[in-house]
């Protein structure tokens, strides 16, 4: 028979960047009791994003994160800037990524690949509070 | 007892860029009568995309659509011009964002953030006519 | 009565770049026997992703694998090059484009618009096997 359930995961970034809550959001799905379905994750913001990454070389983050500062870069005369010069490029990156992701679970494990990891993906020096909201549906 | 619910939204964004539909969406949510769930939106064209960015500030919408037609530019070589010269950068710009959205329900809304609004982002100057298929899902 | 299937997909791109996999999608849909739901595809992989693209002009496909070579290429400095050359840059379009997509089913069929297509986008030149894990709900 099928159910679902929710939960909303509230998470702060150590720093600036990639910041990986796989164990989070599996210990989420374990508590559900749901071992076959879909698992959705949505960030409720718009200067942060979700992302799914390589979780086994930190170079990966650090070129990844070095990137995106590259193409969506600080002082490019944007005409939003009353909120800091980190909030325009943090709008930028969060369009560039991803506000939700949806993965597949099967015998009560998220279907991620074997280097996948699923991040946070914090655009803002501030490091705020963030809230990700779950849904999970399945049997 | 979950159930499910259709609908297909169309509209036409007044000129190109961001037009902003979370109002039509958050209609379309109330009248299925779930209360808790997931809706996901499709986007139906490869021309135009869906994101979710802040409804407050103007500046910001004005700042994002700036970017967009900055890194993926008009008459930068394509050999695909033959439906006219916005047509390839607005394959791009899709590619670069969302397809498709989907966002949790609780007790009868959309989970959004505080700042955050749901928008086509049209890319075409010709602003057709657009198609947007919702899936609603929960009880 | 809602109920749910699920499939793992796997497929090896002929060569780096956009390649369309709706026809498969579609068949795994179809034997599923739910007419009317929800299907996500999720790429259990970093240096490949999902894209939702035009399947009629092939000059579409070239201009944004041309593109995307473009603006994530090789040889930028990267500090994790261990892998190959092309190892970063996939990281880097993974990213930038989607690893999940979920699409309504409607009378049996993918909503897809007339002109979109479903493409597994290679990043790598040595197009691994690659597994898409499918999740599909409705009745």
């Amino acid at each position: 028979m099928l159910r679902q359930a929710s939960h909303t995961l509230s998470i702060r970034a150590s720093r600036p960047g990639l910041h990986e809550i796989t164990g989070d959001v599996a210990s989420i799905v374990g508590l559900s009791g749901i071992a076959e379905g879909l698992a959705t994750l949505f960030c409720r913001h718009t200067s942060a994003s979700l992302v799914i990454q390589e979780n086994a070389a930190p170079a990966v983050r650090r070129d990844l994160e070095a990137y995106f500062a590259r193409i969506a870069h600080e002082g490019a005369g944007y005409e939003h800037d009353d909120e800091g010069p980190d909030d325009m490029p943090a709008h930028l990156r969060s369009a560039l990524t991803a506000t939700q992701l949806s993965i597949p679970i099967k015998s009560g494990k998220l279907q991620l690949g074997t280097w996948q990891g699923i991040f946070l993906f914090e655009h803002r020096r501030s490091t705020p509070l963030r809230e990700i909201a779950l849904h999970i549906i399945g049997e």
